[in-house]
């Protein structure tokens, strides 16, 4: 068995509830999904909001792993406490020390099977690679955005962020869970032959890297004052140029995208970030030669040398 | 003018926030919505859920409608309160009595633009011909449920729930409000219509007759242990046989529909219905004949003699 220790955190948020029920359903089967000989540790990120059924009880726990709440002895937070709860246990120098964080979110905008990586880490870039070349799924590169700040998986070595959806929160899709089953099987697959010595690795990897968010048009009560176009709703990944559609007012006046740059939006009117003003993010797509250094960081973390 | 007063209702529930915006643009541009003379009250039902983003503060105000509840005058919950408040406001014997109330919602199931009459209330089923009759709209027959009661519109003479979806809660979602407006400017005509008498009736009602409701698998902890299955999800309104799928359960077991008699699936896994132990209701498709009692009783109801 390889020394590598995985963790997978599924409840983050406590209404993104399709990987909680997975995970139930694989503690009662242990064969549902091959581990490929890995250890894996599984854990419920936010228990109290998953029995709330709402994202969080005091403050976003994927936003509470900053070095200075949780150095701050003084904060109640619950998420706060749990942040250091699970670092406590589950941290790189923890109780049980894991090496690679993922964390399974859904969302209600159409992100389909994504991955999102927070900056530039050779070892979150390897495994990106390995699950694009064998699924082809997006990766978003969230890096540069100082609002943004103190996700989980940026407290363990490496980690990234597996974001699936269209899913109304606190409801169970069976295309929802079967998507998530499906990317930690060749996660599973992937790492298992990476510890063999037979991972394939492609030659390029695409992101799309984050270059800024948007909000809705507000009045001056910072109420709504339009909504998400027609041609945008649910079309995230999909490219636009200037001129492009991106709000509806009520009149139908119809507000443009207005830029030389053509960028690709995602977590278009993603319920969760109403209250973080964000109507949509804008991302540029690039196309990254794979670089032999994120395979050497990847097989050094496995043989615990990070 | 007529002497007939309309109570529109929108945020009932504080997470279902498209008709709500539709009002707030309805009040910044009078003329967005055509009430053809009639006299239209409109009403954010539960402010400190919408305020909050949730479905209810202390308990669900669209099932605390119900007598016993408003006549105990020990209860401090928010919502029967504001029970009181919009009875003593609006009610039929109000300060500013309405005579129908229009409650406009949404569903996360895939229930597309769709009315709820409670019970067979005269006044209800001619709007409901009406309606059905210049939009096609299926009509959902709630009666006969001990579980579920206490509903907003039955406080009224007639009164009607509109159910547009799906959409996610908490999300603002062009076609939705698009949907929700086209309902109340056709309600306005045919209302407008029946002013001048010259309302247009059709010969048949089709309504699907509520026969009752069912919940989710689960195992001895309450815990769910099937989702809705594929073939399911979304196919609201779609007639079911015995043998066709319901659940599916991990290990792709399929549960099906065992029933001699053909039903129509509603509100198919609607999120705020977890928590009522509801994954879908089964309806009865009946036709009924349109009857003039139903004509007169609207016709009088116009001029106050009910």
């Amino acid at each position: 068995m390889s020394r590598l220790q995985v963790l997978l955190i599924a409840g983050t948020h406590g209404n993104e509830i399709n990987a909680p029920w997975l995970f139930e359903q694989w503690k009662q089967s242990p064969g549902l999904i091959n581990t490929h000989d890995l250890s894996v540790s599984k854990v419920l990120g936010n228990p109290q909001a998953f029995k709330a059924c709402k994202r969080y009880i005091d403050c976003d726990l994927n936003r509470s792993f900053r070095k200075d709440l949780l150095n701050n002895r003084t904060l109640k937070d619950y998420e706060v406490l749990r942040a250091n709860y699970l670092l406590k246990k589950h941290g790189p120098n923890g109780f049980n020390p894991c090496q690679i964080a993922i964390d399974l979110h859904s969302t209600t905008s159409s992100m389909g099977s994504s991955l999102v990586v927070y900056g530039r880490r050779f070892p979150d870039l390897a495994i990106a690679s390995l699950l694009q070349g064998r699924l082809g799924l997006p990766v978003y590169l969230h890096e540069s955005d100082s609002k943004e700040k103190g996700f989980l998986v940026e407290s363990w070595p490496s980690g990234l962020v597996v974001e699936i959806g269209p899913v109304p929160q606190s409801i169970l899709h069976p295309d929802i869970i079967n998507q998530s089953q499906l990317v930690l099987e060749i996660l599973f697959q992937e790492l298992g032959k990476l510890h063999t010595g037979k991972a394939c690795f492609p030659e390029e990897l695409i992101v799309h890297r984050h270059l800024g968010s948007i909000d809705f048009p507000r009045n001056i009560n910072s109420q709504i004052e339009a909504v998400i176009h027609p041609l945008r709703q649910g079309a995230d990944w999909i490219p636009i140029r200037n001129g492009d559609p991106l709000f509806l007012e009520p009149d139908g006046n119809v507000l443009s995208y207005e830029g030389d740059e053509v960028v690709v939006p995602v977590f278009i009117n993603e319920a969760a970030y109403l209250e973080k003003n964000i109507a949509m993010s804008f991302t540029k797509r690039e196309i990254w030669k794979f670089s032999n250094n994120w395979e050497q960081s990847i097989n050094e973390l496995f043989h615990n040398k990070l």
